[in-house]
């Protein structure tokens, strides 16, 4: 009998071509495809599985799941990889991979595989969570086999294997760099952008307009938090208004894109070691990140959002390194938490061709108070106090300096 | 014999107010303004100062110090007060009461005075420079004076003092909101500003162009780092170049500023105590911030830029409270001093409309390494030793998710 | 009608002289003593007090709650400000301010007082906890009050004041240093001990046995913690056994200080900027917290552990400052406890003359995996996969050597 | 002709097997054993070597340049791997690999072999160290090579191949667990010790006395550093001193040996990702971190021993982690050094039992300073300022306790 297998199923070239070198080797193979938001036929992807020789072809969408358990989070967590890079496919990767599990366990599946290549790190996301969620499966990753390595050295090999096995081949000439889309973003890199001095051409962005092109009005969006979560998108120029997770990340994705906002254009170094260009997409999650941080600057008190700080590199580290389902990723979400119980409240942003302006928040819950701050007001503060605030202060400053005139330093 | 004292003066209502006051008092008052590239008629506020009393009217130049000194040490450390504020007064206040200091002790002056609130932060950067710097100095601060606060209950009470002795006011109408402006920026607070909910009038902002108003085609430009300071700026649509510190730092205001790049509304966190809102025009900062975070890309290692990146919210937040001159700002300076050996190369940056994106980066000292991390060329790489990688790297989350499992709980 | 006051009130002379101080200027005085464990004669305190003419003499038994709720979270933080020490008053300070404001609301006193001196931590912890719990009320700080001060300027003027006013003063020679003691600690500073290069006398130590004279046989003792809180004390020489939370820490410092167990001799930071030299008898504190730490080496993932050790410094100090009752001592405390989930076991430990070695740990929620772990037994583990493991971590440093060799650098 | 191959070569069991496989793999091979001041007979070893087929035996006294170059770097660090552990052999393996690397360079060898475990973290160390320094060089790690493993199942497999070729076998019973040694520590793991509740032999330790059989006279040394190094013990007791690195470590080793200081039992967290129990005898370099922390308490300012000690566990980790020669540990000790331009004056410290106790500290550049911190006197300090000190530090605290009341919550 078979040992039956669920393979992690783009559709695209790659993942065909190890569909069918998985089947030659003798395996039942079911194909997995998560629908993330990317723009594809999920029904072509489907009837190219089994047309090839899945057992089964399954499309499973999860969309709804991805923003609320694992883009939300990280809003909450202002996570950006090396401060820059919003988690698109970091976030993409574990759910993947845990509903491809759950799946095999259903089927009695007892492998596991996936067409991520050997340097990237993205197989190191769908193996942790392999090992991490069924560790009794054993792992099929082409890429990483010497045997599938010999046999295809490039993509020629593969369109030669493709065409000789009857797996339909796009016409349409390839991109010249690779792409991974989801709901949350679109990732350019490899080919021609490979050299990191080359300005990427304006042709290669579908998510986003260009800046040049997009329209001479701005866009004014409310944004509204409860605990951090975004809950309401409210256009003012319209009064459009979305509410549910699906409905007002879709909306987003649209506006903020049609206005031109949320390219990103970095080198990033990767997991396994080595420094990486990416040219990202993120409107939504560009446009979400900014204003909830800006929220928690009203609502969240001064040492708790330092503290905070000091986290969501850690944790936009972990989640970027494959490390989702980790007790370390699961400790700092719960600390993430923790801190948004009163991140509560509206945002208001201008969009405008390319930028995304923070123009004004509040919120019933805000620490900010106007009394207190006010320069002119002087309410129930005593300004004759700071006097005392900063001698003593000062103490600790005065000491240092001293011994460092005593050893002969001028200061200044 | 009258005591000598010199006041840190602006030339504005508030310093010519506190300056008279001085005088009556009784004590002999020289001025000391900072040329800090604040858009002042510097010969106005001597002669000002002078008719009003003053012994001496002393205007420095220390644009090229607050630079060199302030600026670019900032630059190179990244620093950004809770994630956003580029620290243009944070910066500035220290080199003024630095300089004030030296004139004192020059001039044999026993007593410094500032004009800065009670409630702010700048009195705390202004008196830690004087505690440290110049401890035997007494301080008069008259906005934490009760005599003062008693005498001067707010605008109005000044404006009557200033008639009544002869001190010219201004005629045109007060702005709805406070102002501080030097080289690299100019802040906006108080006043209409105190509620954090609207947006600032477009006609409030001096150093930028509306992004809507700013030219139709982008301007790009290429920055040149040598251990991660500037030293080049060429505009690429007409080749112009500047290579001096404050050459190309007002080339970039200039540039920068008329593409719309370098506003911030934001609400942050003073040291006293409470949120505040500010909002910030700060062009050639915030260009050459991006464009250095970006270089270090390139030329930094991964866990080097990770620890450098644990030291800069710490950099900003000493900074922006007031310690610039103190053991722990110059070890964190040093820190990143460290860290800027190979931080040379050229970044171009796309300015366009309020937007300024990266577009391209080289360096000489790179370590991307592009046959590395190319995904189609193997180079050296054997992408089967990633299977040792990842399933070592996994053993851990295996250990954890066993006895999560063994526990009772479903994982997933 | 006189004003109500509730004075925080030990007992001693100080807070004796400002006891009556406080009635002379007029105010209806309500003293509050805690009873945290100190070795004090309670009903004595109450009597004098009402002898000096406090209208009210509250002394309330705070031991248990101080143990389980401000004890046993910084066991479960491994709090050690500046790593070393226990924190013995900084954690009962906030308690006894909580219980005098709960007091004084009870009592409808308006007015919070204390004896703590103007130059140390106490006063900060005292006083945060007023400002926040209980912000309405004005606060009497004689050591910071002028009048105070310029009437009382050292010990003699309180002695004649006491005779003068009846109070009376103990007859025995006061000790040439100062102590702060409760269930937790001992503390001594000031005096002779300012010079930090001297060695204490043997006779000041009261908590401890002096480890050359403790008993020559150890004494081992088998800590059990449950969700990283201590719950049963074993004494494996004799089996007795103690498990409530009084109990236990008790017995603990009991047996502890018999072996000499928990003394250190520390210069120290304090909040209002000096260093301070301190003297710590800690003997229960110090055996659950080496416990404490040990149980969590094989009951926390490393990762977790890291990161929780990233908080620690940060909670201590900030207790250390007063900061108890703040947004960001409650979220670290979130913190902390969001990690013991797992921390149950049992941990043994020989007191021996000074010395508290670990000398055994288990848990039945344990990470550690003795086959895994077994340098001899093959297991699961594969060390074949340790090659790429190992071969794909370096590819980030051979880039950065090459690059340094590139540069002219000789490596090694 | 044969490829030539250094081999690290302890002399003991393991690496004589490999040195006599690899021989008969037919390579070349010339044994490296680095003196790191363990217990052997290195003329032995030598002789060992050459008798079972290498072409060379070189034995390279390493000692000085091992305490100077690597342990006192970590003194400085105060680096201790998961708040305890002191790193004895994490220091000792680049060390060994480097002079082995430098070896090979000079003989012309291209292989570099070691005999460390697969399951460990000294392999890591060992080849870190090669693909660093040495990239061109190949590995031979027997260990983690599935011909050898195939052949070598265990330990009785060893001793049957060893007695067919010649090699000599300890007829000594082998001990229960193995052992790492140098002049900093022996290391004490697997074996009996896999079981991390049992307690270990007092039989098993070499470098300390039982506490319990250590002299009844306490031992007090005084350490003097010079810019964090130590460059001087002075025996209190008997006036005798030791100056140089070599003679003052020796020294220490002996005078904290016999006083039974330095014995630690913990799990700890190797980097390949499980648990391990590991005993260690560390005795100087537990007596020369205590005394180096201490002084630093005195000749460090607050804020930059606060940011030293978030570096201090990144370094520990690093260096425990194998990645000694790495840009990252390079960056943090220039960070570590930078902290040690005043770290200068004498510890004295008691050794007695077991303990190491600090008794008193001193520095001519101590920015400890009696005057300021005493209570009792005034100094220039004036405690009235605190009022303002308090007053204003607590206004962040009233505005979050303020709505935290608004929202319904009881505080306290």
């Amino acid at each position: 009998m078979k040992e039956r297998l669920v393979l992690a199923y783009s559709g695209g070239l790659d993942t065909s071509v190890i569909l069918k070198w998985l089947l030659e080797k003798g395996y039942e193979v079911i194909t997995f495809t998560a629908n993330l938001g990317q723009a594809d036929d999920f029904e072509a992807t489907k009837k190219k599985a089994l047309k090839i020789g899945a057992s089964k072809a399954i499309v499973e969408d999860l969309r709804k799941e991805f923003i609320t358990d694992y883009i939300f989070p990280a809003i909450k967590a202002n996570a950006k990889y090396e401060g820059r890079y919003l988690l698109g496919t970091s976030l993409a990767r574990p759910l993947t991979a845990k509903a491809q599990i759950l799946l095999a366990k259903e089927e009695e599946a007892t492998i596991l595989a996936h067409g991520s290549t050997g340097k990237g790190n993205d197989q190191v996301r769908f193996e942790f969570a392999y090992r991490t969620l069924y560790p009794q499966a054993r792992i099929i990753a082409p890429w990483k086999d010497p045997e599938f390595l010999s046999r295809f050295k490039g993509r020629d090999d593969e369109i030669e294997y493709a065409k000789a096995n009857g797996i339909p081949v796009s016409v349409t000439k390839k991109d010249p760099w690779s792409t991974d889309d989801n709901i949350l973003h679109i990732s350019y890199e490899a080919g021609i952008l490979e050299d990191p001095s080359l300005r990427p051409p304006e042709t290669m962005f579908r998510m986003t307009t260009a800046p040049k092109e997009a329209p001479d009005k701005e866009t004014v969006l409310e944004i509204e938090f409860k605990k951090g979560i975004p809950i309401c998108i409210r256009n003012l120029n319209d009064e459009k208004e979305e509410h549910t997770p699906l409905g007002l990340f879709a909306y987003l994705n649209e506006v903020a894109g049609k206005n031109g906002v949320g390219r990103i254009d970095m080198v990033e170094n990767r997991f396994v070691g080595m420094k990486s260009r990416g040219v990202y997409e993120t409107p939504a999650g560009t446009v979400l990140q900014a204003a909830h941080r800006d929220l928690e600057s009203i609502t969240l008190d001064r040492e708790v959002m330092y503290i905070k700080d000091f986290i969501t590199p850690m944790f936009a580290r972990a989640v970027y390194f494959g490390y989702w389902f980790s007790p370390e990723v699961e400790y700092m979400m719960k600390m993430v938490d923790e801190s948004q119980e009163n991140v509560t409240g509206k945002v208001r942003i201008s969009l405008f061709k390319g930028n995304a302006d923070i123009i004004g928040r509040e919120s019933p819950i805000s620490l900010y108070d106007p009394e207190l701050a006010s320069m002119h007001k002087e309410g129930e503060y005593d300004p004759t106090k700071a006097r005392g605030f900063i001698d003593v202060s000062a103490i600790r400053l005065q000491a240092w300096a001293n011994l460092e005139r005593k050893k002969g330093r001028s200061i200044p």
